[in-house]
């Protein structure tokens, strides 16, 4: 495991929704981020999808880590917009998250979140944000 | 109580991952939805702040909800964009989501998500989405 | 004329893009900001209504003068997000926006734009954006 | 020229506010559309970069270009968000858009913007949105 992984991964252990939710750093480094997610049953709504929470968390969590990748630890979402392609249904979901422009202090950075049912990806959500720096900022915008 | 709050109710108490939550619909009608949740440890980030995925699944259930008390039980979230505006801390989340123009198959509604803190109510996030009717089109724009 | 109101105006004057469409700024301070814009025939798109293009250009401008009138006049969209709430024809476009959080170098804002058609107010699109000031930052997010 | 470039030129000559801006289309076809604009003094801002409602104007007409590729002539964009991602100076700017996931009255699309200065092409802004058909609604979501 890269060093890199292994402090995203330390990261990621540090955050108790997370281990409520228990998603994985599956990929991290250069501007990318990826998290996989086992669904549980847990995660449903009521017509049996797969609850849009559980995705926004799994793309807002993914754009966070693409931009620290960059940027460092000390990072928070600032904001982001989502699109739900299609409704969710399978074992496991895969966001994957990259920097498309950066500066000295934040970084836009775009997001895909697939589902995987029977072996097949199919991409379910899309995102696109802005990651900030908290170290040159007082945490958070406000 | 209304006998729309308690519909509301049921769609909610029928989504599991609001079972693993905990929100409670607290208003709900005319355009309007209210959503609060009690904050437990394990919401928190790495940070000791609320996770930005427990504010963003509470603005979006809120968004549908606004948006179903206009267009029927059968709508989702199309989309929507989300502000933090400061890091959150404290007991309770609030999301007021409100409709602010609806056609016969969509509504875009807009939504605040405040804080509570020692009894002081404090604006952490804001969000503004589109909320479809799944009857109409099949679920989901794919 | 105030003399916030007059600085705005010399700001806008300072635009040769809206020299080309003629926004004016209608009222300006205390993080709010109002443009009003005279419809023309050239601002059509192919179905005979306001495009779409015209009405982003007087949102963004009047995200940007309500974070200005709180962060100064250093400042620049960094971010927004749009939604057409119903197809627009009439004499006039205003577009009112409102700091809603802010921080040291950013704002939260929204917008809604109202079009005017016979004497008659219409919501025809809202919006919500960041503005962030470009003194404590070089010139833009990259 | 192919059927489909002749067809998207056509309704683009007709939106008497490209008319004014001067933006063409340089590719289209298959959920996948260009625009280019040869950048004039008049589309500046205050500073002296290219104002952001004129990079506005062009990302919104390529998301809803891409849409229409796949969900033919009657669209429009219902929503889309954009992030500035650098300032932009240059001679020109290219706006590319793609469907992302499409169903069979939406298609969410994203679109690059591109500013070309001396030869080089930079990205600029990052937009990414729903485009509708009309045909299937009334006009516009109310």
């Amino acid at each position: 495991m890269s060093e890199q992984l292994a402090w995203g991964r330390r990261i990621l252990a540090a955050q108790p929704f997370n281990r409520l939710l228990g998603a994985e750093l599956t990929a991290f480094g250069d501007g990318f981020a990826e998290l996989t997610l086992e669904v549980r049953p847990e995660f449903g709504q009521q017509h049996g999808f797969i609850h849009g929470g559980v995705i926004s968390f799994l793309a807002d969590d993914a754009l966070t880590f693409a931009g620290g990748a960059v940027l460092g630890e000390a990072v928070l979402t600032s904001e982001y917009k989502l699109n739900y392609v299609r409704p969710a249904s399978g074992e496991r979901l895969i966001a994957r998250a990259s920097v498309i422009g950066r500066g000295r202090t934040q970084a836009v950075c775009r997001c895909d979140v697939f589902v995987i049912q029977g072996g097949q990806e199919k991409l379910c959500a899309a995102a696109q944000g802005t990651i900030v720096k908290v170290a040159e900022a007082p945490p958070g915008p406000a």
